[in-house]
């Protein structure tokens, strides 16, 4: 199955899209939306919906892994980012993908199977796990790939303890 | 010209469409698209989007006058009506209207003239202005005409200063 995971923003959106076939997880690619600060918000919101809509026509994931947002202070970052992700799950709906909602915790456990692991652990592991040469570029995309994998990865968990 | 105006919300979101002919404003139509607590986040800004979609297409407005989102302390609830009204905006824009954003005090500036007029005054003077026998329920819709007045009197006001 494929997975599409999603580090929400306005100006970088990071996506990767992961396939899992039983243990092994592939990335079927990775990258960043991106919108320009000069340009009106109703505009980069809708260039983000519609990426979204092509990115998941292209690969035709089933599930969206989508981070939790958290700020600790700045309340008009907070509202800017919470539109964008907003059509972010909302191009997912309008696809019929299942929405699966991780707090950066969660991910971290996922991924590293450690909750206090920093950036560049998560990096590593995701790396590792994909079997990639290097660490994606640019930090959202690895971060959405780290996203897709922790969904992966409680998928897996699901399956194993399943009552049947 | 027909404006739609919106108090953005994700559990209520208020609307009132008012159509403006010189100095004349009428209410076509208010009141408030609601969705419940207990629905998946993901579901309820779907239901927002689609009954924003069939408001527009029942009124066709040209603009969309949307009030801008103000939270002293709690970033959690900024991120959920964030995201609501991220789909509220973008519905609009899907529907090829032009999006205007004013601040709470420029609504009470617009139609009280008084910034520091209280909640009560600018239901009143919405009363007055559209002719309406009682002040609009729910508060949401009531603010939602005050907001789509606002853009009605700046228009007129860019009107009567136009320099040709």
């Amino acid at each position: 199955m494929i997975i599409l995971g999603i580090d929400p923003g306005i100006a970088i959106v990071g996506y990767g899209i992961v396939e899992c076939k039983g243990n092994r997880f592939k990335a079927l690619d990775y990258g960043a939306i991106t919108t320009d600060a000069n340009t009106p918000s109703p505009e980069r919101i809708d260039i983000i919906y519609r990426e979204m809509l092509s990115i998941i026509d292209k690969y035709n994931p089933v599930d969206l892994a989508i981070e939790e947002l958290f700020f600790n202070k700045n309340v008009k970052t907070a509202i800017k980012v919470g539109q964008a992700r907003g059509v972010e799950i909302l191009a997912a709906v309008h696809k019929g993908l299942e929405i699966y909602e991780y707090t950066p915790l969660q991910v971290k456990q996922g991924v590293v199977g450690y909750g206090r692991a920093d950036k560049r652990q998560v990096q590593e592991m995701v790396k590792m796990l994909l079997n990639l040469k290097k660490i994606p570029k640019p930090d959202d995309a690895a971060d959405a790939l780290a996203i897709a994998l922790c969904h992966g990865s409680s998928l897996k968990f699901k399956e194993m303890f399943k009552m049947e």
